[in-house]
């Protein structure tokens, strides 16, 4: 498909038909529950039909301000333009290996420091620490047993949640792993009644052992299980490389384990919850709240769930074929109100649009590579 | 429910009556398909009924032959009972641990030596090794990269196959790891194309850099995707001690690169055409073959989706309450024709019945903490 197939992609909503689904037999009337397609928009439409019933914006970081190292184009320039309408900017990140401390300092680097700092980023790793904290394991005296990275350490920290078992954990440090292809025995650092959760994330220095002990002390049903986000990889500066994220880990587990996880990233719940409890659920408005992302998956279902609006941007991982297996499996929660090139695509500034609009097909080309 | 319940397994099948699933409203009457329910064997009805109509008996090892490091007792004798009255004897284990010669060696020590040996074996080391032999992978020159223990690679060995990839692989070695959460490169030892096969098993040296890898190698279309098996957790010697066996290596696999694995082990097809080929398809009638198990849904399955007969002993990891879920959930596939408290219950000798109807007694309290 085109990227910009506007026999499908119809601009006028009401028009559109949807193609015939070929599963149903010819003479059976096909029974297709009505899912409006997604509307492109422009810096025209956005300017006159949009911005003016939204109050807040929720970003997702990679893939929509920045690919890999770099900014994305125009995207700064967006987030400026909507700051100074006095619109609410938040930033809502899967990636829980670096604190909002340490994001905010690579927003700043990447030129988004005038209206993005620490206090309007939310990432995994500050939601699960919160989750932690809320809950009783800290008047009980109880740790967690953590797989994840410097991020969630952070955050943990800062709330002073006791976590061990990050970091280098070779299997061969076990005294059980001697001469045997399975240890039949494990040494664990905690009595698992003292372990009030496993939260598991993204580490590179997840192994067999830490499967191990996580699916050990989870055997305990009073020991939550959480975790930071399932996105299956990370995209990364080398479309070509593949960078397994926190979903291979969390499938390891839950496999092990035979337990589901409390999964605090998007799209789920938890990650909406804290935004409401740290802006005020009167504050946030769903209605008046665009979600602004590049995967479906995630960002438009996360959007959806929760009952805001949703724009995907091309500029990362989904495009319109993506879109369009959404429609085609009747998916609702995978198909964006909204659809546009970039950020920079909505700027009311005819010369930076056309400008986008070529960054934007580049980047088309490009995370056909970087997606999985 | 008790262990015993006649009023649910009742001997007689036809006066069997499902249980009204209460899912139903009370109105309607329940569309439920009939499945037939298990029926206890014991050595009476096993010698005046089931014997004379079964060719060739299927074992699984674990927890029907052994449990641990020790022999089931009695299982030993009945191997030689039937192998007495010339039928067909064939070990099948989901263990790929090690090699078949190992296996034999194992069960000689055990007392088993007598009629299995080498022969007739069969583990998914050595169905995952000729189902690359009678690829084009050898002829192409191509490697396979393996997630494994010393099972398979010995049996790849046996019949020529080059693997790279097992053992200890830091992801530290890697340069791309030095100060970043994230390996955005990834040295691999071989270029994609020369990799004609990912084989993913049991290994204890399993983490994240070879899901890495592993993902990485299988972007390539034309890598074939293996897997030994996918049990969630292996039972050992200590009830309490979780031990993760191939499956959620697999599904982090699966999760990172997207795709689905051909799965040799049990229940799949790849094992039953192995030994189809292996003693002559005209030689393997399935309505004259006994799948013997101590998993619904490993072993019941494996015999219930190639049409063999099926025979659940509780002397491992499944009781009557999986064969009753299964039941409830109307899986047929997951329901054996025949159930017995252990192989030592089918031997006509009323002194060794009795005796091993306690044992099987001690087992079913053990494998409640055993299996997940």
């Amino acid at each position: 498909m085109p990227a910009y197939n506007d026999e499908i992609f119809n601009t006028n909503i009401e028009q559109n038909v949807l193609p015939k689904l070929a599963v149903f037999e010819a003479d059976t009337p096909p029974v297709v529950p009505q899912i409006k397609k997604s509307r492109k928009m422009d810096s025209q439409k956005f300017r006159s039909e949009l911005i003016k019933n939204i109050d807040t914006f929720i970003f997702d970081a990679d893939g929509v301000l920045w690919l890999g190292e770099n900014a994305i184009p125009g995207s700064s320039s967006f987030i400026e333009h909507v700051a100074e309408l006095g619109k609410r900017i938040i930033v809502l990140t899967n990636n829980a290996t670096k604190s909002r401390a340490v994001y905010a300092k690579k927003l700043a680097g990447l030129g988004y420091g005038r209206y993005i700092n620490e206090h309007n980023i939310v990432n995994p790793a500050a939601v699960v620490a919160d989750l932690i904290h809320r809950s009783d394991l800290a008047r009980q005296d109880k740790k967690v047993y953590l797989i994840g990275s410097q991020g969630v350490k952070d955050e943990l920290k800062l709330l002073n949640i006791e976590y061990f078992g990050d970091g280098i954990d070779p299997v061969d440090a076990q005294p059980a792993s001697k001469g045997q292809a399975f240890l039949y025995e494990l040494e664990l650092e905690e009595h698992p009644e003292n372990v009030g959760a496993v939260v598991v994330g993204y580490e590179k220095y997840f192994n067999y052992l830490k499967l191990m002990k996580a699916a050990n002390y989870l055997q305990n049903e009073d020991c939550l299980f959480l975790a930071t986000n399932e996105d299956e990889t990370c995209p990364g500066p080398n479309p070509e490389t593949i960078i397994p994220d926190a979903g291979p880990l969390v499938a390891a587990v839950k496999t092990a384990c035979g337990r589901e996880p409390l999964t605090v990233g998007k799209p789920n719940t938890p990650a909406f919850d804290y935004i409401c409890r740290r802006w005020g659920v009167d504050s946030i408005d769903p209605q008046r709240t665009l979600m602004v992302g590049d995967r479906v998956n995630t960002d438009v279902k996360f959007g959806r769930d929760h009952g805001l609006r949703t724009l995907l941007v091309l500029s990362g991982c989904h495009g319109l074929d993506d879109i369009e297996d959404g429609i085609l499996q009747s998916r609702e929660d995978l198909v964006p109100e909204f659809y546009a090139d970039s950020l920079g695509a909505l700027i009311p500034t005819k010369e930076k649009v056309n400008k986008k609009k070529t960054k934007a097909e580049e980047g088309e080309q490009r995370r056909k590579a970087v997606c999985v």
